[in-house]
């Protein structure tokens, strides 16, 4: 039993587990805290209050009515089962790493009203059981059928990896084999509008040593990208039925679709050694990163469909940037990682955590945001998009219970192993062990540069501790046990001996305030800088400006210096920077994922000069 | 019988009426032909092949199957009468100016499915009794049956107006009957969510003499604002339910439908001398004009609610622009102008004109565009909106036949008159007549600045004839009857005297190629300029562009001069700009209405130092 989100057969880093990782103390300690305490039961009452347990209720045959009404304009959602299945993937994950009464209660409660929602013959969907005439799998651009056994199948996992609780399982293979009898080789071609059933099969597939799951998904993978799902409302691109998985060269359309549908592809890849698979989703990754990705890890740039706008389309006042698809780029930056061991993934998922992905929640960990700008303006008119302040809950809440999920799995990230030893990725105060060695981290990260490794138990031969030094670190140095530190380069710092209990490893990261400019072709940002330190990324908020001086008024003056200050109101340890900006004013930048927890008028990332 | 699409019973300035002005040549002559011998036959043609004629069949008991359907998402548009009924309008006014027999026949076929489809009771709408229960005005605020009830009148005031022929006007009347039964005065409180109709009761009211139409129009202003429509998808401002009409100090929400809505609010205004109302929607329009409208005249900056943005967002690449948007500040500005004679307004038709009105459609006439955005990349992924290549028709034809009415109208946006003389406020080739005055004019505007204006017939008394100096212009110079051309200052310059037939006067508009600068608080365009020559915005094309060198790639260069060049290519008379670039090029630029002719990859109005 491993905790692991993704388990490859084989893989160039092998995930250690979550159960090998435990997070003590400071910057994460104090999320995945409030992550337990506060957002995962939050999330029970609003999963009840919304009526999305009840909807499954009535799948089961209670009586009442369908709540899932987007608005009054009457949309409806059919996806929202799912918003149960990513609650009970957190809890698994919650539960693996202690005990919890009132949340194995709760679980209990909506793993039951999953049961007995489903069918005899294995289906389950309460918005195709109750609202619909029952006949599955007929809308399947627009049904999320199979994007919701995706969810249903993550969660067994989870309660199965976590804690040997197969319930949950048992409900998702029976769902899974329905969806294989109707859709599988020989059936029905077809593939969901919004992919992740397609990670979920291959998972399952490894969880059950079934090579039809992993057989069904490459399937999948295979037929779309040839028409199947129709133009749609915004054209085959926004669903990736444009193009074959293996040759589309760019990401395209709605972001989330993109990325859920590249992790299944590096996984199918893992499993069936593709190499050329696992290329075609690395080209579209690195072009992605280096022209649609915002500053704050944030991923597309377009209201309308959800979805990647062209090239350096970058606007920072209406980023789209879903919260949900700054998770997806961790879940699939962490599945590059593993397959191919390249740094720049572990930098992007660093880039993603700690700007794009916790600007979703409040600090209370209660409210959440859906749309995540770099931008927002003081003088606004009215907020259609509800940006600007978080809320409780979402009509369509995909959003929160994903953050939810990925929290509670964190300390999965920070840390894998090879045949040469252990790899370092993310920086945090936590005890690290495999079969035969454990470490202990400390470090104030990511306020204070200098992480701190106590080699606590070691095998008795020689191997490698390796140590990611950040992209953005201009001056890393490294001491071992006792040598003189050592300048060393970005990428992984590697040292290989025979360790002992009681060694120490040193890397000490300089965290200089760094001006960011934007690349020329960003037409959106053009003459504005950004100012970052270590991995986060700032903004001026106008909650610290005097009256009558807006965020739109900030112009920055290059000729004094920015400088990093301590800013105790934010957080323990948290750093501000305060940059001069004319005329011979200080403009004080917060840590960006900290906006709009203190009332949100104006916000800006980027500075004009 | 007097063919106006506005005639208020007191205002500032009146109306002269389209039958009194004839556009001989030039530039608006081309495009009034192509109107009427391309777009309007083509609008029938797509119309019949859209089901939307077909729709109103199936109201009159015809059987098949309603065709409204967006996309495959199952969207169902439920306003499609009004594209008959816009297309009507059109058509009216096109009769109006001279007989055709094919016009007159499809004309005659669209008005018999109209005049079966309507119930007993008065009521019609294809959509509520066809896909709906038939009971009325159950979703005000999504439904759109007041909106098309509006068109339908629009569309009977043209046909009594324009020819005298009162078949669409009886079947009007009795739909807003109808309507006002159930929702005038001591009815239920009811707006529609798209406004509209408002404007169109006014104008029913001064055809009809029936103060209960005015009466209802000023009731349905006076309910909105109240939170009668709900939150809706996108919040109350989205309809402009956020704030009542007299407070809401700014526009708001969807364009076109913040637009429409002031459109009744001066006709209201105008009808019960409500200086307070004018002054609301004044304070609206110069707000807007300064913090929300695009150099090109276009509205709307955001893909996801159609709405206006926050003050100063305004992307090129992502602007929204609906070409019925630019069209409704047309009608807005139209009686702005009527009622106060501010020669501001007639400038603000003019840029919006030949800019962001004429690039909703193809030079041929049968091709629009929806989304009107100021750049459009070279590189790009894929085309969700669609934007880039004109279509022949749209799922959602709000914008084809809008252009068509408003070009068949356009001769009645020309001249007005008033106690003191004759005004004339956009120019082209024309024959303009009141009962005792006639004035030729002479002009190759927008192409040639110089206006000469021969009186052919006159009063025996003084009179004053007024001319438009266009707000842009930096040297104008008038001469009258022979005497010495003498400066004149932007606004209106006016002369009276005993005008004699022979009489001529000379306006001379110097047609400096204009750069110009965004204004600091548009982040979007930071560091670019535009060209403008008159009153025409220009763009570059990467058509006119060598291989290899994208409009990406433009950079302006300072140092050289830009200069007019004749660009025959591209019609008679045209005049584009060469503009000198980095390094050492030449970029051809071109009107902006005209781009998207020739293949479309890529295009910028906005060009970077």
């Amino acid at each position: 039993m491993s905790e692991g989100v993704v388990w490859p057969a084989r893989s160039r880093l092998r995930p250690l587990g979550g159960d090998r990782v435990t997070i003590h103390d400071g910057f994460w300690a104090d999320r995945l805290r409030t992550n337990r305490e506060r957002t995962v039961p939050h999330g029970f009452a609003q999963l009840r209050r919304a009526g999305t347990l009840d909807n499954l209720r009535l799948a089961a045959g209670a009586t009442g009515d369908y709540r899932a009404s987007a608005d009054s304009g009457g949309a409806v959602l059919p996806f929202l089962d799912s918003d149960v299945y990513k609650w009970l993937e957190a809890v698994g994950w919650e539960l693996g790493t202690a005990p919890d009464a009132a949340l194995w209660a709760a679980a209990d409660e909506a793993i039951e009203v999953v049961a007995a929602a489903q069918r005899p013959d294995g289906y389950v969907n309460s918005f195709v059981q109750v609202l619909r005439d029952g006949e599955p799998y007929r809308d399947l651009a627009w049904g999320h059928e199979l994007y919701c056994v995706g969810h249903l199948v993550q969660a067994g996992i989870a309660w199965h990896r976590a804690l040997g609780d197969d319930r949950l399982l048992r409900i998702a293979v029976r769902a899974v084999d329905h969806a294989g009898a109707a859709l599988g080789a020989g059936g029905k071609d077809g593939i969901d509008g919004h992919p992740g059933i397609e990670m979920a099969l291959v998972e399952l597939g490894r969880v059950c040593g079934e090579p039809r799951y992993l057989a069904l998904a490459a399937r999948m993978l295979d037929l779309r990208g040839h028409g199947l799902l129709g133009e749609g409302r915004f054209g085959p691109a926004y669903w990736q039925d444009h193009a074959p998985v293996r040759e589309a060269p760019e990401v395209a359309g709605h972001s989330v679709r993109q990325l859920y549908l590249d992790c299944g592809a590096v996984d199918v890849a893992a499993e069936q050694d593709d190499e050329d698979l696992l290329a075609a989703v690395q080209r579209r990754w690195n072009d992605m990163v280096r022209t649609r990705r915002y500053l704050t890890g944030a991923l597309g740039s377009r209201h309308r469909d959800e979805a990647f706008g062209d090239p350096y389309e970058l606007p920072p006042d209406r980023a789209y940037a879903e919260t949900c698809a700054a998770i997806a780029s961790v879940m699939l930056a962490w599945r590059l990682l593993l397959s191919t061991g390249e740094p720049g993934y572990a930098d992007d998922i660093e880039r993603a955590m700690y700007n794009g992905v916790l600007s979703g929640l409040s600090r209370s960990g209660t409210e959440f945001f859906y749309v995540n700008p770099l931008h927002r303006r003081t003088r606004r008119t009215y907020e259609s998009d509800g940006h600007g302040r978080r809320r409780p809950w979402q009509a369509c809440a995909c959003c929160p219970p994903n953050l939810m999920r990925l929290l509670s799995s964190w300390r999965q990230y920070l840390a894998t192993g090879d045949e040469t030893g252990i790899q370092l990725h993310q920086y945090a105060t936590a005890a690290i062990r495999t079969d035969e060695v454990e470490l202990s981290v400390r470090t104030g990260y990511p306020w204070d540069g200098r992480i701190d490794v106590e080699v606590v138990r070691s095998a008795a031969e020689p191997w490698t501790l390796s140590l990611r030094v950040p992209g953005w670190c201009r001056d890393a140095r490294l001491s071992v046990a006792g040598e003189e530190p050592a300048q060393v380069a970005t990428g992984y710092v590697h040292r290989t001996r025979a360790w002992q209990p009681g060694d120490q490893v040193t890397l000490d990261l300089a965290l200089a305030v760094r001006r960011t400019e934007p690349d020329p072709r960003v037409d959106a940002v053009r003459g504005c800088v950004a100012f970052e330190r270590g991995p986060i990324v700032y903004c001026v908020e106008s909650v610290d400006l005097p009256a009558g001086f807006d965020v739109e008024d900030v112009r920055w003056d290059p000729d004094r210096e920015a400088v990093a200050v301590p800013r105790p109101d934010l957080g323990d340890e948290v750093v501000g920077i305060d940059v001069p900006v004319e005329p011979a004013r200080t403009a004080p930048l917060v840590p960006y994922y900290s906006w709009a927890n203190r009332g949100a008028i104006g916000m800006r990332v980027w500075l004009p000069r």
